[in-house]
């Protein structure tokens, strides 16, 4: 029998069957697209009729934006969109104490939407072949919808965002999650976004630059570096994944232990209970005090005609560019963009334990945290920032993946950070499955839980980071 | 077969067994208690033993607060406690769409923490007579502890805090419940405690001013007036309760329904998926600024020598006390103190839906709230804001409410709010059973659901604010 694990949509016999029943990803490739070298193929052809470019700009030369005078702030000339600020923070306990630092201000919550329908019993999802100047291929595939609220109210006056009926109420479509989700708490303050996935069995015109496309085909194109892009993946960690209809039998014993993990009755070494309590736990343990300051009274930070950026060269900095379609029609404007100063490091990792697959767990405050703190990768961290400091003050665990050996990597790709805000954000994303000696009992900040869990706690937002919701929706692909 | 409500705790196999099984009202008094008036009888010769008393003072003699001359705000004089500052907000679409408005800055996380234990096979709990300087009667039925972070720490400098040690890790307890959740969104900043019960096994030394009480004792006294402070009302509320092993034959239909409604298994209108929907689209509907600005930037409220009010002399004021005990040695102390204008009407409309007692919650934003909107009780305002506004201006459902016959109301009780930070904040709490003909489908801004849905959603926190927190924890009263 196939079961969801979809554990809250159990509530009661009153309920509809579960959404997720069909969300599967051993069902037959059914889509437009019957090789990933086809879609592929279709993403190449796209970023040629968009033909669009970007150019690093300096600051005066960026029409819409200007630094406020009083503050330093950087900001668009209607107040909207986004804008780059200054934040104090204070938190204890923690490596560095109190800092100042550049953060991007965007408290209006966006609409990431996947649209989806049964085509000859298989659900697809309607894919978007989206431009991110950000991105360094420029175009990615993207939820169906990916809009600002100041997108979808029309602030830049442009044409309305394709398909967006179908997630705002009241809507046609059935809603199978719809939830606030965070994302980077380090580089934004307090942001959030709608994660929606809307089933509809309407006739629906597919317009040029989207394809429908099955979970499984999405999930393939995940595996490749810097095909999927951060806002698909979000909404992909949300949808409601069953355990496919399959034994583990002839299954390697890693892919036969995420299946049990997709059982909501998979026996876990702790209760939701005990993993909501953790997340308490070190909400009351961490202080986090944040303070908005102007953008000028950022220690440490200083701003060129090209950059705001740190006296080490670390961290980030901000930039500005010129985004430009061969075709006027399309769209050109300008904006900032936060760039990294170097690539992340994202891992989680692995482990059987009574043959269910676990995965560790991170508590972990960041700066710009609407809730403290969230359950982050195992690893989570800019390996660079670390490189000359010693052991006791390097992220835990980053030493054992990064010694790790080939065998125990089950996932190992480069996935890039939200395009409409970071320039060329680019992450290793890695699932290891540690050897069998691994300790079981993590040091307190760390909790080993069932995927199924984890898709509990997705429900209801706030609990997951960004990062680890990309994880999670990469682990799906290693069924 | 008796179940549990709580359906994370069903998660799997593995999990222990449901930690609801015994919170039960039906068992057998059992406590130190036989009587509710031997209950009364102790709280007032606490009141005796404990002689304290409380006195408005003037700002200028309110030791250790002051006026920072900057900004205006009242601080005391370490900086910690809490602030009273201003709050400028935006709310769109609301009546008001902004203004600004004293508002209690704290945001540090406290504990409020239920110990409960067996004694022959029925759970209780340690429950304490606690002064605190706002209620009208000072000492009312609290939390074992009762502690913001400033007392737990040891800012105070005063004793330690009894029982604390079962609520901070690493304890010996099992942790039953553990979730932050929200306080008044009308007065605080994005404020949250801690709500959890721990379950020990050890023998506990009860000491002068705690008693063991029965969940049943405690859900009596909660049905007289002005009893059971918040804090306790607010960790009740997130206790799994679980159905009774009693047949509903012989009830009369309110409580057969209700008696359903804690079954997980019981049919509902909605999903948990639909409700968590509902609030998201009610978060991405309202669109919440807040900023801190000095509390001498208040348009509209002017400080005197003892007070900080509205012009209007509605909403509330911000006033200072002197509280001494007879005995110096107990404590004395003096703090400001919110004094609302006029008292709350919170009421909760239930109605039988297919035989399950469902209840109508309001999806409500609130000007301190930290995530936008919480699930709120059906009515949920100050009636005499409203008394000359004409019916559009008025909250949906008052003036239901206001012409209910008697035979409808199923609890009617005055309770207090927090009273170590509100004085006389007395609000009516009402849970009225509509008639058959009453529409079954609400305004999009209302939805209706079961009871064992509510206690899911309170699991997770930030789901259902205080006061419909309290009006769960009457209704589990009227099994």
């Amino acid at each position: 029998m196939s079961r969801t694990t979809t554990l809250l949509d159990r509530a009661g016999p009153g309920d509809r069957a579960p959404a997720g029943r069909r969300f599967t990803t051993s069902a037959t490739v059914d889509g437009r697209f019957t090789t990933s070298d086809e879609c592929l193929a279709w993403l190449a052809e796209q970023r040629e009729i968009q033909a669009y470019s970007v150019e690093r700009v300096p600051f005066d030369q960026l029409a819409g934006w200007h630094f406020a005078p009083d503050t330093g702030n950087l900001m668009h000339h209607t107040g909207r969109f986004f804008t780059i600020e200054g934040l104090e923070v204070q938190l204890n306990p923690f490596r560095v104490p109190s800092w100042t630092q550049p953060i991007i201000v965007q408290r209006e919550i966006g609409i990431l939407g996947i649209l989806v329908k049964e085509f000859d019993g298989v659900l697809h999802c309607l894919m978007q072949a989206k431009m991110e100047p950000g991105n360094r291929n420029l175009v990615q595939l993207s939820p169906t919808v990916q809009a600002t609220r100041s997108n979808y109210t029309r602030v830049h006056k442009g044409r309305t965002i394709p398909y967006l009926e179908y997630f705002t109420a009241p809507r046609s479509g059935r809603v199978i999650a719809d939830s606030l989700q965070s994302e980077q708490g380090g580089w934004f303050l307090h942001k959030r976004n709608r994660n929606i996935v809307v089933e509809t069995d309407e006739d629906v015109e597919v317009l040029p630059g989207f394809r429908w496309m099955t979970v499984a085909q999405v999930q393939r194109m995940l595996r490749l570096d810097d095909v999927v892009n951060m806002d698909a993946r979000t909404v992909l960690s949300i949808m409601p994944f069953e355990r496919p209809e399959t034994t583990t039998g002839g299954l390697d014993p890693f892919r036969a232990a995420l299946l049990r993990s997709l059982d909501p009755e998979a026996p876990t070494q702790h209760t939701v209970t005990e993993a909501i309590s953790w997340l308490t736990e070190n909400k009351a343990r961490f202080e986090l005090h944040q303070r908005r300051i102007p953008l000028l009274d950022t220690a440490g930070w200083h701003r060129t005609a090209d950059e705001i950026a740190h006296v080490s060269g670390g961290y980030f900095s901000i930039v500005g560019v010129d985004v430009r379609a061969r075709d006027r029609e399309v769209g050109a404007w300008m904006q900032p963009l936060l760039r990294p100063a170097a690539p992340g490091r994202l891992v989680l990792l692995t482990r059987q334990i009574n043959g269910v697959l676990h995965v560790l767990l991170q508590a972990r405050p960041a700066a710009g945290a609407l809730d403290i703190v969230e359950a982050a990768p195992t690893v989570h961290c800019t390996p660079q920032t670390f490189r000359t400091l010693p052991t006791a003050h390097r992220p835990q665990f980053l030493d054992y993946v990064l010694d790790t050996p080939e065998r125990q990597v089950r996932f190992d790709t480069w996935l890039s950070e939200e395009g409409g805000r970071f320039l060329h954000a680019l992450n290793r994303y890695q699932i290891i499955e540690v050897e069998e000696q691994f300790p079981t009992t993590p040091p307190p900040n760390f909790m080993w839980l069932g995927v199924h869990q984890l898709m509990t706690l997705l429900q209801f937002g706030n609990c997951l980071n960004v990062e680890a919701r990309s994880l999670l929706a990469c682990l799906h692909t290693l069924w």
